[in-house]
């Protein structure tokens, strides 16, 4: 099986590193010439507490993707996907599968426009940070979810199966239930720990943090119709835990003034909100502050 | 007249040094023994822009006040005025004249607990930074508005014609609409720049920061039963361009890791939007994060 991978950030190298030992043909696709570059003269090296690893992987710059591959996986950030899929559209022949790792919900009305045979969707909750342009530490082992779109999921059921101890796939039966999962916990995470300043820990410390933590959350629920809301906030609270010293991808894309994922997920929450008639105060208020915040990043560049 | 001032902050030594170029008795109550001795060794430094103007005032400690002077001014932040209030309750005469110049409204309630005649209120819009023990910096000039709380006010004109062009006194008949006017003022630009760790005029410039400040404004403007909003809301704008280039006090008093005014401001609008069963959700997620920054400076400190 050839596999293509679309975006060489955090995930899209880790994703890289890890199939490469169990595929026999994997391309990594990046924005820049440059990184191509640096990958296919260093090859990529992955970080974790108690190895390095490294990976002879192709790589080419995303002009040069033509779609050829069996499996395509795509790693770019919602707010980079519009471009990706504007390409795909220009293929002479719109690739078969395609599986879409973003965060967010955002990007399923987007899917539907395309017309590969088989898209699959799923969640990444690794903990991973791209080190330089060829090198990923690798900091926290955790699931890749995915499950079907639309069309047949023998393909994925085959990815599925390369999964290992470090690097676990799991195959789901509802995207919706997998990606709304992810969405609640970074919808909550990422916006308070990335207006604080504070690793994802204090948001259970802080009695006051988790109080605002707690009505974050109802708000959430009440927009997205969330039932089975204790497990869900069971869930929140177990990752905090569990990433206590960590900070929030947000927040440390907002620290090194790049864009952050808020469009992808307060701001899917908001359109949902929007178009059931709903209040979403808190929801607005953080995502209005996050906004402001990358707007007064881009004036200082 | 005789004139007592309680507390030496930035306001109460602004007060001090005004106050006793036009009145002859006038006493400062500092919190510790260390600031009474430093004023009494050095008087009060008022700086400006143009000059430097030494007052020779005298100070003593809280605990020797009596409550014997003819005027008393009570300059102590909101949440220091419970112990105040406690002395004053043992004075075996009650003062007959007191002037409260507390941020907020929930010290209202307060004043209906203690016996003196003549009851007075006030805010204060001078910019004014307490430079040291004994210095006070007068950054900008605004005006003070008093107005009568309960009793007799005729102590209180005869103060307020002590005014003079850089330190005007206005004397007005509604204490509420000063206090609401003010309150306003604070919780919108107070909580929004401590949180966002930014400049008065950042509210303006930037487009998703005023969308926050109009969205804010206008649930304040709901639980308290704002009329006037278009008035009000011309009134923060103007506030904002004028004091541009500053840090609120709140912001400042965050950065210092001091206790904010939170309480006095955001937390006087839960409680009465808790009265009035209405909903405050922005209002009590600012208050929320607001609060648990206090609490993470005092687990540093």
């Amino acid at each position: 099986m050839k596999v293509a991978i679309i975006g060489a950030g955090s995930i899209g190298l880790l994703f890289a590193s890890y199939l490469n030992k169990v595929i026999d043909d994997v391309t990594i696709y990046t924005r820049t010439k440059e990184q191509a570059c640096e990958i296919d003269t260093n090859g990529i090296l992955l970080q974790n507490e108690s190895k390095q690893i490294l990976s002879l992987v192709r790589a080419l710059p995303v002009t040069e993707w033509k779609g050829t591959e069996d499996f395509t996986i795509i790693t770019v950030k919602q707010y980079q996907l519009l471009s990706v899929l504007d390409q795909v559209k220009q293929f002479p022949r719109i690739p078969d599968n395609l599986l879409f790792l973003q965060n967010g919900m955002g990007h399923l009305k987007l899917l539907n426009e395309i017309k590969a045979k088989n898209i699959f969707v799923g969640t990444v909750e690794h903990g991973a940070l791209k080190v330089n342009p060829y090198t990923v530490s690798h900091n926290g082992i955790g699931a890749t979810k995915v499950a079907l779109f639309r069309g047949d999921p023998s393909l994925l059921q085959h990815f599925a199966a390369q999964g290992s101890t470090d690097f676990p796939i799991e195959m789901h039966e509802d995207y919706f239930d997998i990606l709304v999962n992810k969405l609640l916990v970074n919808a909550v995470i990422n916006p308070l720990t990335t207006i604080l300043q504070v690793k994802n820990g204090d948001l259970l410390e802080n009695k006051f943090y988790y109080r605002a933590l707690n009505n974050l959350f109802k708000e959430i629920c009440y927009v997205l119709n969330i039932e089975q809301q204790a497990e869900h906030l069971q869930q929140i609270i177990n990752i905090c835990k569990k990433t206590a010293e960590n900070r929030s991808s947000m927040l440390k894309d907002s620290e090194a003034g790049r864009l952050t994922e808020i469009d992808a997920i307060l701001g899917f929450i908001l359109e949902e909100a929007d178009q059931k008639g709903k209040q979403a105060p808190q929801i607005e208020n953080l995502y209005l502050l996050i906004k402001g915040k990358e707007m007064k990043k881009e004036e200082i560049e």
